[in-house]
C-alpha cells in the first residue's frame, strides 16, 4: 500500500508525488489510523538501518549510527474527517485531496527520508503519529512521551506541519475560558421583574471589541496575541429572561507568558465576572539560538516567521527540545475541502532537509 | 374517572377539591390528553341538559335554552411535563399538584358548573381543550375554529386561566424576532483578518439595555411592554472567530399595537440590523365596554387588571368575541413544581359564577 518496499523497488524509493498520493488515499481519519500506520510500520521495517518501535498507532523509526547531533522528524498521520476530498487529485503543480496539505505531504517527504539516508550525518528519529486533529489527550506524541520518553530525546525537533515551505518558529499558547455573566430570571411579560443576564453581557462584549491585542517580540519575531470571544451562550426560552450569559473566550498569548501570566492577564481585564478557565496550554519559544537551529534554518534558506497557530512544537519545548515548523502546504488551507500541496514545495522540502541530514 | 356520573351520585355533584384532585391525578401531559378527554366527554354526557362535541380530544358541552346571551368558559385540559410533583397532596387550605393551579382548578370549576347548571339565566358553551401548553398550531382551540367555529359563537368568553380569582383583562401581543450581526470568519490565531460578530453584537444588546419600555393605557389599565434578549447565539469553534451573532428577542406589546405595528416598531429600533421575525401574535383589547362584560365584572367583584401574559383570550377576540380571563390559582405558580391552587379561591370562583349564570 505505501510503495517504500526496497524489495519491490530497488532503490527503496517511489517518486515522491505517487508516495503522497498513496498516503491521501489511504483514509486516516482520527482514531482509524491503524491501517496507515500497519503500512507504515511494514514499509520502515523493510530498511535494515532503521529501528522500528510501534507505540499505539504511531511508528518511531530511529537511524543509530553515532552521530554527535540527533535531530527529530515528526508528522500526524490523521487527518480531519474527509469533504468529499477524496481520492486524491493532481491538477498541474498542484496534488488536492484530504490531508494533503495537513499533512500527508510532510508525512511522504519524512518517508522518503526514512528509507532513503541510511547514514545521515545527524542520526534521525523520524515520529508517525496518531490523533493530533482531536482532543489532546488522545495525542500520539503525548502518548509517547508518557510510555516512551527515550524516544523523544534529540537536539532538535522538525515538525512537518505545513509552513508553505517556510521555517515557522516557536508557537503562541491558548486558554480557553468562559466567563459568566449574571441576572435574575423573570417571565418576559413582567421582565422588569428580573435583570437580563444577555443585556449586560453588552459591557463585557464590548470590553473585548476595545482590546488591543499585544504585538511581543522573542528572538527577532512578533508574536500577535488575539483575545476573542468564540462562543455566546445564553437563552432558556422564548418567554424568560435569562439569568445567565456565557462568553468564551479564546486568548492567544505569545510564548514568553506562562499559561499562569496568561490566565493572570485575562482575569485582570474583567475583574467583575466569575472566570473560569477551561483549558490552557503553554505556548513554546522560537529558540533560534539554541542547538542546532542556527545551522537548520540557514540551511532551509528561509527567514524564520512566527508560528501564531499552536502546535505540537510546544510538546517538544516542554521535554526541552528546541523544535521549529517546517512543512509543504499552506497553513491557511489546513481542514478545508479544497486543500492541497504545492508539487514544488513538496520537492522543495525534501531537497533541503536531505541536504542538511545527508551532509 | 372523573366522578361526575349522575347515575353514582344522585345530584350530580361530588365536592369541588375532590374533582380538581381527581384531575390533577389524571395526567395529562399536552399532547396525551385523550383519557382525560374520555373521562371528561363520558362525564359530560351523562348530563341530557349538555349537548356534547367532541373535536379532537377537546370536548364541547353547550345547554340549548334559548337564552339571549351565550357565554363560553373555556379551560384546557393539559399540563406541562410533571416535575415530580403528582399525585395531589392537600396541605390545609392549598391542593398541591402538576396543574392544580394551570389549571385544572378551573376545569374543576366549568365541570362542576357544566354538571350542576341545567337551566342557567345565559346559554353556556363549555369548552375542555387540548394542547395549550404546546406550539400554537396544535391548541386545540385552534383546531375547533378551524373546524366547528360555529361553537365558538358566543357573546362573551371567560378563560379559566389563573388570575388569583380575578380578573385579567385582555392581554397583551407576543413579537419573536431574530436579529442577526454579521461578522467576517477567521482563525483566532489570525483574529484580525476577520470581524467578530459576537463582539459586534456589543451594540445591539447595549440598545436593549437601554431600552426604556412603554406603558400604554387602555380602558383604565396600564399594559406595560417589555423588549427582551431571550436568546444569543454565537460560535463554531474554540479557534475559529464567529461571524454571526444571532439575538433573539421576545417584545410583549400592548394590545393597541397591532403585529404590524409592532414588527415596525421593533424595526425601527434596529434599523442597521438583519431582522427576520420568527412569530407574532396579536393581543386581545380588554374590551370592558363589550356586551354583558361590565355585568360579569360587576358579579365576579373584582376590579379588572391589565393582563400582561399572552392567553388564549386573544383568539377569542380575533373571532370578534370578548374574552377575559377568571380562575383560581397564581399566574405566578404556573409552570414551578409548587403549584398549586387555594381552596378558598376554588370555591369563590365556582360561587360567583354559579350566582351570574344561574341568575
Amino acid at each position: 500500500m505505501i510503495p517504500l518496499d526496497p524489495a519491490a523497488n530497488p532503490v527503496g524509493l517511489v517518486d515522491l508525488v505517487d508516495l503522497t498520493r498513496a498516503l491521501v488515499d489511504t483514509p486516516s481519519e482520527s482514531g482509524d489510523e491503524a491501517g496507515l500506520a500497519d503500512a507504515v510500520e511494514s514499509a520502515l521495517r523493510a530498511h535494515p538501518h532503521l529501528g522500528v518501535v510501534r507505540v499505539g498507532n504511531s511508528v518511531v523509526a530511529r537511524t543509530d549510527t553515532g552521530r554527535a547531533e540527533r535531530v527529530i522528524i515528526a508528522g500526524h498521520l490523521d487527518t480531519v474527517p474527509a469533504a468529499g476530498n477524496l481520492p486524491s487529485r493532481l491538477d498541474g503543480e498542484r496534488l488536492y485531496g484530504l490531508g494533503a496539505c495537513d499533512m500527508k505531504g510532510g508525512v511522504a517527504v519524512a518517508l522518503r527520508l526514512a528509507a532513503g539516508l541510511a547514514a545521515p550525518v545527524r542520526d534521525v528519529t523520524y515520529v508517525f503519529y496518531e490523533c493530533e486533529e482531536v482532543a489532546g489527550d488522545r495525542n500520539g506524541l503525548k502518548r509517547i512521551a508518557a510510555d516512551r520518553p527515550d524516544l523523544l530525546e534529540a537536539d532538535l525537533a522538525i515538525l512537518m506541519e505545513p509552513s508553505d515551505a517556510g521555517v515557522e518558529a516557536g508557537c503562541q499558547g491558548v486558554l480557553n475560558a468562559d466567563i459568566t455573566v449574571r441576572g435574575e430570571r423573570a417571565h418576559t411579560a413582567r421582565s422588569w421583574m428580573g435583570v437580563n443576564a444577555a443585556h449586560r453581557a453588552a459591557a463585557a462584549l464590548r470590553r473585548l471589541d476595545d482590546h488591543s491585542a499585544e504585538r511581543i517580540v522573542i528572538d527577532g519575531l512578533e508574536y500577535r496575541e488575539g483575545l476573542n470571544a468564540v462562543a455566546v451562550r445564553a437563552g432558556i426560552a422564548d418567554n424568560v429572561v435569562p439569568d445567565t450569559c456565557v462568553i468564551s473566550v479564546n486568548l492567544r498569548f505569545a510564548p514568553s507568558r506562562s499559561p499562569e501570566q496568561a490566565e493572570a492577564y485575562l482575569r485582570a481585564l474583567f475583574p467583575e465576572y466569575e472566570v473560569e478557565v477551561t483549558e490552557v496550554v503553554p505556548g513554546a519559544l522560537p529558540g533560534l539560538g539554541q542547538g542546532p537551529v542556527a545551522s537548520l534554518v540557514e540551511a532551509l534558506g528561509a527567514v524564520p516567521r512566527p508560528k501564531l497557530g499552536w502546535t505540537d512544537v510546544a510538546r517538544f519545548t516542554a521535554l526541552g527540545t528546541p523544535a521549529l515548523n517546517y512543512g509543504p502546504g499552506d497553513p491557511t488551507l489546513a481542514h478545508t475541502a479544497g486543500e492541497y500541496v504545492p508539487i514544488g514545495q513538496l520537492r522543495e522540502c525534501e531537497r533541503r532537509l536531505a541536504a542538511w541530514l545527508g551532509g
